[in-house]
């Protein structure tokens, strides 16, 4: 008998992240990643380990995170194997997208970028469809102050006043080429409804949160747009704003290369 | 001192069904009138029902189900009874208007028609955001049959094959305003969405869900449209098509004539 070769997947996930607790596997807890694990069990009759591009949170959804992984025991196309998981996945993750990857392909190691989405709203009556999706504000918010002081965001930063306390990396220097706010078309029951998108070459944990929480600070008039400037510069923490909640997060985009 | 008067209000009230085992009180269960009554007891310091247009089953989700209340205990506005309330219900309910009504005003006995909208999608990846608001069809539908089909429901018959077994109504005649197919734009993942809305001056048990189980089968060609007559003809519950899940019905409407 021929020696089983590894074969390697990149998936594009979706998930409402709502009845999760996050990405990362944990004992007796739903996550995305034992419900990925959990489904190619039964497929493949082995534990496969799903690397995800990165962590999201407890509430935090995913439009579209990938991840990586190999087995040999998978022998159909990339296409079954995306049906397969499909079926044996609960409805409110689903695989998207399902390509044969090189073998040296790694979910996190090669991600050279990402993008964040947030929704806001702000004022008039809460949307009860809208509310595992979007953090609603009571408080007046200055878009345009929020949009001034995104700008200041963009470009090549120590980002360490945006880390979570007790996550210390390396290099707490990221380079965000996109940080906007998108206007979106109003609803029934008042109200303003809003994005803030984030696109860096990579984030630190509850980056776009603590983004989010200090740019409203700015938004209510606690501060001028030009303290975004102050708070990058002072690489504390304490400095920054709270961290925004999660279930208004979504993991947009992870671009890699394209394989060669 | 002079007695207190009761005063009436008539309520609009949005709310996520998701999370409740429907509209009607229970013990031990969370409801959407057993919220609006625990609110109602805390601003009011007593007892006080709420009557609904009619009751939605677990899973059910309204846009605008309407309610009506009497309490001498109310001395502020109609519109401070909606902040007051909105602040003391959960999330997923909101009391989205909120008027003085004469005091004979009754949400059931009032209510001269009434509007739903069931939520569907056809084929295509299933959308994880969608999965509590929407039927899922993975078999091919016939949408111009059932238009044709649906087209049928309209005028006034006898709908005792689409009430629930075990529900007698003392009449099973109910006058169909409107029967049709809206056609959404489509999504990512593929797929047609499209929602079936019905209006009628009154509905029986279980009828949305139960037409909406009876198109399907038109729809995957297991009988041609004019079935639709045959089984109004019928008037037995067995004829009929199974009922379609809760959750993708959307309570949308409900009318009354203006207050005298």
């Amino acid at each position: 008998m021929a020696a089983l070769v590894d074969r390697t997947f990149k998936l594009t996930i979706a998930y409402d992240g709502t009845d999760f607790s996050g990405w990362q596997i944990q004992p007796q807890k739903p996550t995305i990643q034992g419900m990925l694990e959990r489904a190619l069990v039964k497929l493949t009759r082995e534990r496969v380990h799903v690397t995800g591009s990165g962590r999201t949170d407890a509430g935090v959804h995913a439009l579209a995170q990938v991840a990586s992984l190999r087995t040999p025991n998978w022998r159909a196309s990339a296409s079954d194997l995306l049906k397969a998981m499909n079926v044996n996945l609960p409805p409110t993750i689903v695989v998207t997208d399902a390509v044969d990857a090189p073998n040296d392909f790694h979910a996190i190691r090669d991600a050279i970028g990402k993008r964040y989405r947030y929704q806001l709203q702000v004022g008039g009556l809460r949307n009860v469809f809208d509310y595992r999706y979007r953090w609603h504000l009571y408080h007046d918010i200055d878009l345009d102050a929020v949009t001034e002081a995104a700008s200041r965001f963009v470009g090549k930063h120590d980002f360490a006043s945006f880390q979570a306390v007790g996550s210390p990396r390396k290099s707490t220097t990221r380079n965000v080429k996109v940080c906007e706010i998108i206007r979106e078309p109003s609803m029934n029951g008042g109200g303003h409804l809003f994005s803030i998108e984030i696109e860096a070459d990579g984030f630190l944990y509850n980056m776009v949160r603590n983004i989010v929480g200090t740019l409203m600070e700015v938004g209510k008039g606690k501060y001028p747009p030009q303290h975004i400037d102050n708070v990058i510069e002072a690489a504390n923490r304490d400095v920054a704003g709270p961290t925004a909640p999660p279930q208004a997060l979504f993991l947009k985009r992870v671009d890699y290369l394209p394989f060669a």
